[in-house]
């Protein structure tokens, strides 16, 4: 197999770090791994799993000539200018930024789902994290039975809002439980023993755009703007790992207990549904883990036998960001580098 | 107006506790007030808001012809056995429980919605928490436009396990921030900083009993049961006050800025929705709240202009118990003694 020239942009980030770590845990073919991030972080030493050390460069003085595949986990307005960049210059580039999502020109991918999408682009864009989390068991459903409407309410993690968002939740939560003021500044409220119904900018019509990009990428990626889809999204005090709460109306009748076996037998996906053991999603289980738990699977008393509900819970910064990355990578593999 | 003998059992907990604050907040007429709860507690005194003393008494020792109005907030087998035995003896119970609430023969009350059903029975109901905290404004959705499906997740405070609920929360999240190791003997599992989709005991249909209650409340306390509900109720690491994202499908065409001038004008509800300024419910802001706060108010995706999406946030010891249930005594007063 070919061994791939890789970069990864914004390599001292939250994702940037798990990068690393899931390219070297799925062995991903790479004859070079550099490191870019912005020039604060020039001649940083970063340790990669197999102890050795690789300098961080500056993101301006690259050349991305000397790159075959570049991973984008850099925000800021780098990637509208330096995307395009790379991709011209040949490098093919999976953004993690929500930049090209929405461009009917750049194919969005979750590798369970519409790897075929791929074709010949240079720019590939990385689905939200609450997208792909919620998609892989969804993409079940539809193919199966059909979906006609989801309605998704979400519990998401502080580091949903990078690593500062985590560090804002445990210094604010110390402050709290001592009796001092509890500060906010990465979240637009206090967080801790606090919950806020508002991820990223309002939009026109009262959704967040966190809600929205459920509803356009899910869309996209399933190919079908028929689905009807709708989001409530609620920052909530966990450290790592969104869960979403989903209910869905199938176009064919559902019984929960053949999708509870699709499900246990789909890539990306581990059942967790003993309830009698008490066993279901849960982010202190999910977090740090490749597979998207899936529970609490039961008729829906609002759809009856054309419907579903399920809690899915799934760590954002792999499924959602960092591993489904690495998972478009291994298929640019396969079908470019063959 | 007549001024009642009443009695409060379980007084030493956080639902007798704040029950007494709001009867005294709220001027409810009373000729003597008497606490009662289990030996233990027997002797100790409690300090009234206005500055009094009263003796706990010991509930096995009570003569219930001394009561004109008793409300029952005590659990461990005591309402099935008490409450009857209260009732059978003139006095009239406000119980907190769910033991009698599906029973056709009692009347469960939200006083905002069917304080007309209260009758001549000895017995009242007051419902779940978080069933009376989404009735308030699901009642106007009714009312004006009519329900078809009511889908609901919820997001749970702790002290809905009780104040034992609250102290493991902030005992074990301060194990948790000091790395050491976390317990648990009030949730199911570990709650710092995690998330449980589990309240009460699984049904036979794979739903929790909390979030059935929702569905068989919502279903007798607006006296419909063709509307169709369905619920996820999840536990959360916040101390109070428990939020709700809730999805409406109607029988005639909504208008959001039509309900959200009917919300601003309903007793009971907050409207906070000013997205602009980032105002909407929140558990810090609606914690100790009389008012239930309703914001997020947009058309639904999936229901079109049948469609509403809201989110809900209320004190669920305050209207979720100890308010809802001295309502019920203001109308009981008004409708029986008068």
């Amino acid at each position: 197999m070919k061994k791939l020239k890789v970069g990864i942009f914004g390599a001292t980030g939250m994702v940037g770090q798990e990068l690393i770590k899931v390219l070297y845990k799925r062995k991903f073919s790479m004859k070079k791994l550099r490191l870019f991030a912005s020039s604060r972080s020039k001649g940083k030493q970063i340790k990669m799993p197999d102890g050795k050390s690789i300098t961080v460069e500056d993101v301006a003085e690259v050349n991305y000539k000397e790159l075959e595949l570049a991973f984008f986990a850099i925000g800021g307005g780098w990637p509208e200018e330096q995307v395009p960049k790379a991709a011209e210059a040949g490098c093919i580039v999976i953004d993690n930024s929500s930049t090209f999502r929405y461009n009917d020109n750049i194919p969005l991918i979750v590798p369970e789902i519409n790897p075929n999408t791929i074709g010949d682009s240079n720019i590939i864009a990385n689905p939200n994290c609450t997208t792909a989390i919620a998609a892989v068991p969804l993409y079940q459903i539809y193919k199966h039975y059909g979906l006609k409407k989801v309605i998704i309410s979400t519990y998401q993690a502080t580091s949903g809002a990078g690593s500062q968002g985590m560090v804002e939740l445990e210094e604010q939560s110390r402050n709290y439980l001592a009796g001092k003021k509890v500060e906010n500044k990465i979240f637009i409220h206090p967080i801790p023993f606090n919950i806020i119904p508002h991820i990223d900018k309002f939009q026109e019509n009262n959704y967040t755009k966190e809600e929205m990009k459920v509803v356009w990428e899910t869309q996209k990626i399933f190919g079908d703007k028929n689905i009807q889809i709708s989001c409530t999204c609620v920052r909530i005090p966990t450290m790592r790992a969104h869960a979403e709460s989903i209910v869905v109306e199938t176009k064919k009748p559902i019984n929960p207990e053949e999708i509870r076996e699709i499900f246990q037998h789909t890539q990306g996906i581990e059942v967790k549904d003993d309830i009698e053991n008490n066993v279901y999603p849960m982010p202190v289980t999910a977090s740090k883990k490749f597979n998207v738990e899936v529970g609490r699977i039961r008729r829906s008393m609002v759809f009856g036998e054309y419907g579903l509900e399920f809690f899915v819970c799934g760590d954002q910064i792999l499924k959602g960001a960092a591993l489904n990355a690495v998972q478009i990578a291994e298929q640019v593999l396969k079908q470019r580098f063959k």
